[in-house]
């Protein structure tokens, strides 16, 4: 598909994603977010709670630190544990230090006061961040998140990382929304390849996709058009289901 | 974790995940197999189906091409349609070329004959494979996967893909497999965090995390000991409740 819009990565960062303990969803929202306001998500990383893997997955990501993506989202990591390290490996891929950030102490001794606790030293690592970031709200849970470069770090409990997401993403510059159409046949992918591959051909600002199933039925087939201008997509799903006789 | 299995790692490959079309499943049934069977599971990564990414993550993976890791599992792409690209990547990293394998063709040729449909050129595209490779047997739907060098080739379709993985995984030397014991306590992440640390400290050999959640009676969180050893795992599991008077 040909496409101007800025280009994104996932970070996804867990044991439990890798033990299997876990399903992750998180990228999966944020994937659907990103092709609904016009970023193209060009790769997925799961890496382990491990700061070299962090590190590297952040410098190959960050158009900012010489990557290949104009933005990275990374989720998880971001909590008061000894094994939540992603906003020193996020400072150290981006060639700084840590620090407790006084916004965000405020609004941990705000949550606090309001529960009646105390902003316990473990408490307090969630507010801290890399030096030179910008808080992403939590309206979950309090904790921010935060943005350095073009990284931007949210947490991995879905709930919260759904609603940094829901804050952040409209404050981004994207560009044009992906629009789609499928249609679903009730054959096989090698009995409609032919037909889909020349629809390809003749539309190659397109991206045409096939995406076999199996139900109760027996064998089917999802055919997908997907574009950034809505008449083009319009005019190749018009085009594909005449050669198919639908 | 300490651990001496082999270390292992997915890569996906599909636009349909990167567009939010479709939520990955097969990195966590796999994910769930290794943690099982003894392999060290290090990191999943999702590209397009584009050639150079595939090529260059296989490169980065494949300890026989001086990747990081011992074994590679693919999902996606290789279908009959024009957008899989799968083999044809896969033999680009390893070096080589794709050849239609003898084996491959007969099975395809002989579930035609047995359904009564043709082995047009497209499905036989499905029997083409890196020179050199081995069959990985589908018993779901025929067309077979492969195994090149370190890495292991299979369909994205989730019933397949399990089928493969059900095939292959048993085959493959593994170590030992992770033992874990998991305890739900009623308490936010920060009021467990410095039990939870000691006892990190205390069992250097093992993994422990802590996942907090969010339900109808609200924060929770999960305590999770991972390792080799049964008794160690045991024991850290009564080392942690002790300490949280549970």
């Amino acid at each position: 598909m040909q496409s101007d819009n800025p280009t994104a990565a996932i970070l996804v960062i867990g044991d439990e994603i890798l033990s299997g303990r876990t399903r992750e969803g998180n990228a999966h929202h944020l994937a659907g977010v990103l092709s609904a306001t016009g970023f193209d998500l060009r790769e997925i990383r799961v890496v382990a709670d491990d700061n070299d893997q962090i590190v590297a997955a952040i410098r190959a990501f960050d158009k900012s630190l010489g990557g290949a993506y104009d933005l990275v989202f990374t989720s998880g990591g971001i909590g008061p544990t000894h094994d939540d390290i992603t906003a020193d490996s996020v400072a150290e891929a981006h060639g700084t230090t840590v620090e407790v950030n006084p916004q965000a102490r405020a609004i941990l001794q705000a949550r606090c006061d309001r529960m009646g606790t105390e902003l316990t030293p473990n408490r307090l690592r969630m507010a801290r961040v890399p030096v030179g970031a910008v808080l992403i709200d939590n309206a979950v849970s309090g904790a921010p998140g935060f943005s350095i470069g073009n990284t931007h770090v949210m947490a991995g409990v879905p709930e919260v990382f759904r609603g940094m997401v829901a804050w952040l993403v409209p404050r981004l510059s994207g560009g044009r929304p992906v629009q789609s159409d499928t249609v679903e046949v009730r054959r096989g992918e090698s009995d409609v390849a032919e037909e889909l591959k020349a629809v390809a051909e003749e539309f190659p600002d397109l991206s045409l996709g096939s995406y076999p199933f199996q139900d109760a039925t027996g064998w089917g087939t999802n055919l997908v058009v997907r574009g950034l201008d809505v008449a083009r997509v319009a005019e190749a799903m018009a085009t594909l289901r005449q050669r198919l006789d639908l």
